[in-house]
């Protein structure tokens, strides 16, 4: 497979690398909505973007399914009912940039963007693991595989799985998706069929999905036994080789929270009114708060959330939470801090050095930027 | 009510408060046993121990549920099937003393054994609500509320109440118990009956149950209104009404981890060999790490965990995990550090300071213990 073929993308996207495809929207323009348009959520290929006609489609779902099927993207559309689901999808390397800081780390180095939200139209895929004549009950140990038709490492798709109850429970929202905020399914996001695993990382959310496999160990991908962990600070690629197996993948969202308005490193006007912005989530948690500081978290005060409308079937949070803090003034220069807190009392760990970790994954650190005014510069 | 007719209690408990009654077990003794025996199980009582004969008692289960009813002890335990929960139950002032060190908080003071780990029988309070007519689907949006026979603030019982939906999961495994440890509950712990909520604060397990009220609002009840919340650090015993109705009750437990050997302050061998232990849990969440510090958090190295076994039919880990880390030797004096992560790689924060808040709760900042060598004193 070849680069030829990539679809379009906006031009203001900031590209962290070309080939693969990997780019997050300008924070400003991120933040700028609450349900983020298509062509403004970010990117993460992991290899040429697949180019499949949606009319020969089909979609086999196999393994130890007692009745393995394939359905086509027309079928899938008819036998099964259409459900909306809104929820944020982030990159497990979303603020790797930071770690990177620190110390070198491998991998894509997003910045605080590689998150987006999105309303996600489809086939509840609990269902389709239904009609496959799967019962959770008899299932819990086992696990849903995907695989892609991006072919990345070994010359196979790109794959991941998640455990049955997460794929069966009615409340875990997991979806087989064909539409993207009520349009079909962007190249870049899947087409004709992706995987939207609310909650958990976006690496979970396979796109271009070419089978589903039940089986009873998790998937044996590459993605899913070989990355996306989270080790201890001294692991190095010197001694990594012991803690792969022993370290469990990362599927769900820890509590999250950045700020994206203003920029790290703005010049803005600190002596007038300024209304900082940023977003927060927490796997499905609500957020309870919201803190900022503006001197590097010795005093905190409470930014204003807002969340998109709760559909009452639901208990879950999926989409993010949205927050201001408007401030009178600035000193020049500004370090401006802020931290989320869930529900269950999960807050946010303080420095990025004490949860370093060697693919530069789930930071959550309380998110630092720096500003100067204007006029300074 | 007096507190004439206490039970009695071990005499090596640490009393933090003699009327009402609330002591944590000897750390040592905790640690020793996966299932916390009865009579070392923490106790934390808000009034006196109430005096109730299991024959005449009855509970009154009403509000807005279509059949109100009322049901005896036997006929709980003959009418509905009896099921076994293990869960741990954690004070939401576990570990208050260290933030009652940076700033006077109000609350008992409590040191890192708020915490016990119990077998607890009886019936799944979702099967009570049902047989009064409630249908999760059509009560999504109400709460359960629990009182008690203790009478506490204004001459009312010690209330509490939890929504719908943890209430009427068949994985939230809440229960109506009359048994712990296999032994007829303790009048300490709630004879004859009490509720179980299993991954909340141990504020939600009702004792000495004397109604169950489903209701539209979360109980108004001074203990879920006006205690238990989690504040900014700012907020003060002057500016704390503009925050409690704003801020949400704590409910469910965050990550958390402490040593319970050795024990603070303790003068210990630190030239041989030594085993740290201590224990981890989060929510029901899987804890995937336990992390060790000897230099205050620049290196860590990871701590082995135990668990209980977990039952085919339940994805939660209600109970805690026990940890060991052995070291060769120790420095003296010598900082001891852990940190715990939860499978949805939310960690702990680093300092107290920054999530000190007015009534001292959900303290889950690095547990740091100091020891000196034995031969130094």
């Amino acid at each position: 497979m070849s680069y030829n073929n990539e679809p379009k993308r906006r031009p203001d996207f900031t590209v962290n690398q070309q080939q693969p495809f990997n780019a997050e929207p300008p924070c400003d323009a991120l933040i700028r909505n609450y349900v983020t348009p298509n062509d403004y959520f970010y990117v993460r290929n992991h290899a040429p973007v697949p180019s499949l006609p949606g009319e020969s489609y089909r979609l086999m779902i196999g393994g130890d399914v007692p009745q393995p099927i394939s359905l086509s993207l027309s079928e899938l559309k008819s036998q099964f009912p259409k459900v909306q689901v809104m929820a944020t999808l982030m990159c497990a390397g979303n603020r790797r940039d930071e770690l990177n800081k620190i110390k070198t780390v491998k991998g894509v180095t997003w910045g605080p963007a590689a998150i987006s939200n999105g309303i996600w139209g489809g086939v509840p895929l609990r269902l389709v693991l239904h009609a496959a004549g799967i019962i959770e009950s008899n299932f819990r140990q086992y696990h849903v595989c995907f695989e892609g038709f991006d072919i990345c490492k070994d010359n196979t798709g790109y794959g991941s799985s998640i455990p049955i109850p997460k794929a069966m429970d009615p409340q875990g929202d997991v979806l087989l998706a064909y539409e993207m905020n009520g349009e079909e399914l962007p190249r870049d996001h899947g087409y004709p069929l992706r995987v939207v695993v609310p909650g958990y990382i976006g690496a979970r959310s396979v796109k271009w999905l070419k089978s589903i496999v039940v089986q009873k160990e998790e998937s044996t991908n590459y993605f899913q036994r070989r990355d996306y962990k989270l080790f201890l600070p001294q692991v190095n690629w010197d001694n990594v080789d012991q803690w792969w197996d022993k370290s469990p993948p990362i599927q769900e969202l820890s509590v999250q929270a950045a700020i994206l308005e203003p920029k790290n490193g703005a010049a803005i006007d600190t002596g007038s009114p300024y209304a900082i912005k940023g977003y927060a989530l927490s796997n499905g948690h609500r957020i309870a708060r919201v803190d900022v500081s503006l001197d590097n978290g010795v005093t905190w005060e409470p930014a204003t959330t807002i969340n998109g409308e709760i559909k009452d079937n639901t208990n879950r949070y999926w989409s993010w939470f949205l927050w201001t803090y408007t401030v009178r003034s600035m000193p020049s220069p500004c370090r401006i801090v802020c931290r989320a807190w869930d529900y269950a009392s999960n807050s946010m760990p303080g420095d990025a050095p004490s949860i370093w970790n060697l693919r530069g994954v789930m930071n959550n650190s309380w998110h630092r930027i720096d500003v100067v005014s204007k006029s300074k510069i």
